[in-house]
């Protein structure tokens, strides 16, 4: 699209030689019009016989409002005039307005009232673009009006969007019908508005000294989307760019730190009980094949390792230091790490920014950016990577090896991982703890289990993003790879900062993550046992190859229940078509329910379900399966689970796999079924009804984020 | 207040007369001028002269519509002339509106043209009222518009309502700022508002023939709520009245079956395998006291108990009877039981309406009617009652003692809920199964757990409540004296039935449920796990004084999780006193945060944490408490949890109870320190953040509910 920046530049250096912090609306048209925005004809009258002119050029009704630098709330100062009716009202209307903007504020600088098409109809919208802290520019789409600002019905998306994205904002919202025509009104030209938003996202991108903006209302109609009034407000202060290494640069050294074929502890101890002594009996003891070299002043060897006073006496490289000294020490060790050219400083030292010492904390990364040495932490436990067997770690070791990359801000949160893990014997690739975030975070984590190929999800717990948008960048790309979940914690609003625009005060933190994660991909966990439980059985299950699922229940009441989670996870219950009706109802009694869910009713020995399960996964119209599984004489609970182990397999064997997941009710012997059949790639719960629902949906939401689907 | 009931039953009875389905206008209004429904000055005209006069004397602008009871849409029939300025138009508009309904429908019989005041300003609500099949009459309350149809915001509550129930509807909708006053907007008059939602929902209840009813838009403002336009359908076929036995021959009833002296088994078997002899061991082996008597055709003894041919021939006595025979047999059998008196037949047998066998539940249902037997079932597992060691049900044996009352509509959600309680050995008074429900159902269930000693808590799983209206009567009282937990299934909506009014087609079943529910007290579960652990942990919980919660964490990020699961649960973090932040900050390192969270910080020994929880528990502005736990080598999780149960029993000492729940993060060791905590009146919850939170918001839902907050 043409985009004429030059006209844009003009405007915003005349505000800026102006001294001013906002356009006024001649000038937020110009801009407008530089980017394909379309806003209603109009003209500026410096007198009442030019109002006059004007106005019967453009046509009636107009809208006449004051144009003044001083005047930001135009309404409240009585500078605006609605459905002027012909060209004597329009100069009438030009004197009053010009009298109310004084009596307002009497040493208003006054440059005249704009004359303007007046525009109705349609349903008035508001597009607008905020700056936020952690992403950047963001555009921003929601109904016009007071009921849609009380329901606070926005949406946003990292700006520059791409029409899909705009085209998806018309749908983000909760009142999207709206827009599709409801009541026998007509629909809103879908491209012209989503034309718009694109616009406006670019025009922020371009400039970035636009920090807030409104367009509010915007009348869309069937006939295009017209920008009824344009707010905008600049700030030329200069912002700091974001450290941030080239990608290449970040990858090599996240390889050498997670997968190091050398490692110092600096502080190692052969004392029980001391951090220094846990890194390394974990080092050890983990089965970690690499070169372990222990740091301490004195002592000559520990736990069988010959120790060095300083990382710079080892004879050979180093790829990863483990920091287990007192954070004073810190900066000191770093810059001889950082001479050693070791790659990476795990800083389990806590003292930091944390406890409000920034100036420390600000000292080891300027150690670090000096030297290139890139900085986990610090106030961390470590981290796990299991393919190599290493657990740089004061916790205990932890050896399940699987897909799973997790990693938690927080320490206590990474225990509960740890925990987790073992007691539902999920295996995991890694188990990183990320602390202040000093320097390595959430996207340094993904650009390297991106290209992992232990790793098959990847599963963050974050309490904000220092880099927003890198992030937003990275794991739009990872996601079409490798599902991302995240748990963003710290969903209570925030003190909100002082907005010059609606949408700025539109623009909750939260709301802007939730937006944003599903903008690129990423899927995120309510809760932290949602991110556990997505985490643990998402990577078992195979890529679905469409929409529909099937439930096929022992028990009515728990497919009434797993059809309610359906509708909760937005899957889609595949509508029975005739002949595979006919096709279940062979194996079930003439009572039993075919449709969706499949009842095959309660007192079925096992080769009913098998027969049912097997149905569901050669048929090819069904692409996922949701079992409901009650516990009876008949089929006791492990019986159950061979058998559908046995199907799963038999079908594997042909080449046949779908996701499916097991809901299971009885006594507690289903605890031990549900583990088998877990154990054998099936996500299997008992006494839930929503969990198992709830992981198929998670990866669902991925392969459809992902393009999958 | 006064209702002119005569007025209203003459305009009922001439549309009956006149075989019409729905009022017209100036009927709608004699009807709301009957309830004190305020309705605008108006008249109507039968000539164009008429309507010039009248308009004249009403006042300008006027609304002119066509009255007809042939036409129901008017505006559809240009019969509606909106904004009429002057006598003239008025007649004119006459002669136009006449003139359009006879272009519309040549054989339309015309009564006439309204002329009415014409009301504008204030808030466009609407105002009405359904029929539901279970709860019967229901008031609706919402925003007028058609982005409120859209988003579905509007609320329901049993008919009638009062001024209460009328309030709550107003801050029942999504945007009920909307009535508040927004952007310089006045608030409306609530009174008056809700003073016309109670004249609604008394009139329907007194005027069952009223079907539906629909005042849109209702223009409420400062100065009061007048409904502009009224819609009322009726049917003056007869509803059949349910049949409902008087509470206290329930309650007799239901006290002889879950209390039994004496229990039959018609089908007692001595063969393995067979429901009869699982049924016999069930009472046997679990320790049931009172009488047991087998019924077979044949044997002599079973088990060791002297059999009998028919309860009939059994001399003393019988309360309960369990039927473990084939369902054709069941009808026999129970006439039996009814000539012996028989309190209540727990039907075990399958093979009625849940197989479309609904001639065979009707006659079984017929047979309880004429001998007073009431049936539990048919299609169960049967029930447990602790407290009389009675297993009365063909599952295993369950005697884990405690306080809350399970039931379930369905077998497999039962099996759940036995194999759940037994894992996590949450005592219960009662697991009941009711199945088809042919007789007894959730509010007979209620009446007995009201006032059973032995349970604290009510919780029911169900797919349909048969009669909604009794259901909410009984739980509306229960709910004052104990928690009524329901997980209501089924939430996917049903195939909408054909609505006449805006009211109608707005009324999702689901809605009304959770409306209702919240009316009357009852906490909804949203998940089959949250019923399970409301279930186990609300009843340990002391009731909270006061609305003040803070949480105390050694986990900075399990604060944060616990903070938002607050927001999402309701719960009201108390902001921090200064002479509290102080004493806290006694206990905890300088750079811990006091505040709420009060981050004790993770490397700290037992004694902060219990130091912390004292103060939390003894300072009066404090109501409830979060732990967050974080495992340390300094604190280990089975010290953690020793340490806080000295401290809840210290306090309990001295008289001190709050509610105080525990999230625990932390390897697998914190599974058994959550045990030990619960089994010491602590729910806690290894690697959840939100569950603690959850079952506390249920128990502060609760305690708002019964009107003790």
């Amino acid at each position: 699209m043409n985009r004429d920046k030059a006209q844009v530049r003009q405007v915003l250096d005349a505000v800026k030689a102006a001294g001013r912090a906002s356009l006024t609306a001649p000038e937020g048209e110009r801009v407008c019009n530089a980017y394909g925005i379309a806003v209603p004809q109009e003209g500026v009258a410096a007198s009442a016989a030019e109002a006059h002119q004007l106005a019967a050029a453009i046509g009636f009704p107009v809208v006449m409002k004051i144009v003044s630098p001083d005047i930001l709330h135009k309404t409240e100062a009585g500078g605006v005039l609605v459905g002027v009716k012909n060209a004597d009202d329009a100069a009438k209307g030009f004197d009053t307005i010009v009298a109310n903007a004084k009596k307002h504020k009497a040493d208003a600088q006054i440059l005249g009232v704009q004359v303007q098409q007046m525009l109705r109809g349609g349903q008035e919208v508001i597009v607008g673009a905020v700056t936020d802290d952690s992403f950047g520019k963001l555009v921003a789409f929601g109904l016009g009006g007071v009921l849609v600002e009380v329901l606070k019905d926005i949406t946003f998306r990292l700006a520059p969007a791409t029409t899909e994205d705009a085209l998806s904002m018309l749908d983000g919202i909760q009142a999207a019908e709206m827009l599709k025509g409801v009541r026998g009104s007509e629909p809103v030209d879908r491209e012209a508005l989503a034309k718009l938003i694109v616009g406006v996202s670019e025009l922020v991108s371009d400039f970035p000294e636009i920090a807030e903006m409104d367009l509010n209302p915007v009348f869309a109609s069937k006939d295009g989307a017209i920008a009824a009034d344009v707010r905008i407000v600049v700030d030329f202060a200069a912002r700091k760019p974001r450290y941030r290494p080239a990608e290449a640069d970040v990858l090599s050294a996240m390889k050498r730190i997670m997968q190091p074929k050398a490692v110092a502890v600096i502080g190692a101890s052969a004392e029980d009980g001391k951090i220094g002594n846990s890194v390394m009996k974990n080092l050890i003891n983990g089965g970690y094949k690499g070169n372990i070299y222990p740091i301490h002043p004195k002592a000559g060897e520990i736990l069988g390792y010959k120790a060095f006073k300083s990382v710079k006496d080892v004879p050979g490289e180093i790829d990863t230091a483990v920091f287990a000294i007192p954070g004073e020490f810190v900066a000191g060790a770093l810059a001889e790490c950082g001479e050693k050219k070791v790659a990476g400083a795990v800083l389990i030292p806590s003292g930091f920014a944390e406890v409000g010492q920034h100036a420390m904390q600000e000292e080891i990364v300027a150690v670090g950016r000096k030297y290139n040495v890139r900085l986990m932490g610090p106030n961390i436990y470590g981290f796990y990577y299991t393919p190599a067997n290493l657990c740089a770690t004061f916790c205990t070791a932890y050896d399940v090896k699987g897909s799973v990359a997790l990693s938690s801000q927080s320490g206590g949160i990474g225990m509960a991982i740890i925990g987790y893990s073992r007691s539902a014997k999920m295996g995991v690739s890694a188990i990183v703890g990320l602390g202040n975030k000093s320097d390595i975070d959430e996207d340094d984590l993904l650009i390297f289990f991106e290209q992992d190929p232990n790793t098959k999800v990847i599963a963050q717990h974050c309490e904000d993003l220092k880099d927003g948008r890198a992030f937003a960048e990275v794991a739009r790309r990872v996601s079409k790879k490798k599902p991302v979940i995240v748990l963003k914690a710290g969903r209570t609003p925030a003190g909100a900062k002082a907005a010059r625009s609606h949408t700025g005060a539109l623009a909750g933190n939260d709301k802007i993550y939730e937006d944003v994660f599903k903008q690129v991909g990423v899927i995120r966990a309510r809760s932290l046992r949602d991110l556990l439980d997505f985490a643990r059985a998402v990577p078992m299950l195979p890529t679905p190859k469409g929409e529909n699922v099937v439930i096929i229940t022992g028990a009515g009441g728990s497919g009434v229940l797993l059809a309610d989670a359906c509708v909760d996870n937005k899957l889609s219950l595949m509508p029975m078509p005739d002949d595979l009706d006919k096709a279940f109802r062979k194996f079930i009694p003439p009572f039993g329910a075919a449709g969706n869910p499949v009842d095959i009713t309660g007192g079925q020995p096992p080769q009913t379900y098998k027969n049912a399960v097997l149905l569901g996964l050669q048929d090819e119209r069904i692409h996922a399966l949701i079992l409901g599984y009650w516990h009876t004489i008949i089929t006791p609970p492990m019986t159950f689970a061979r058998i559908i182990v046995e199907a799963h397999d038999e079908m594997r064997a042909k080449g046949i796999e779908k996701p499916m997941v097991a809901s299971l009710a009885g006594d507690v012997e289903v605890e031990e079924a549900a583990q088998y059949l877990y154990e054998h790639g099936i996500p299997a719960y008992a006494y839930s009804t929503e969990i198992p629902v709830a992981v198929l949906g998670a990866k669902y939401q991925w392969a459809r984020g992902a393009g999958l689907l």
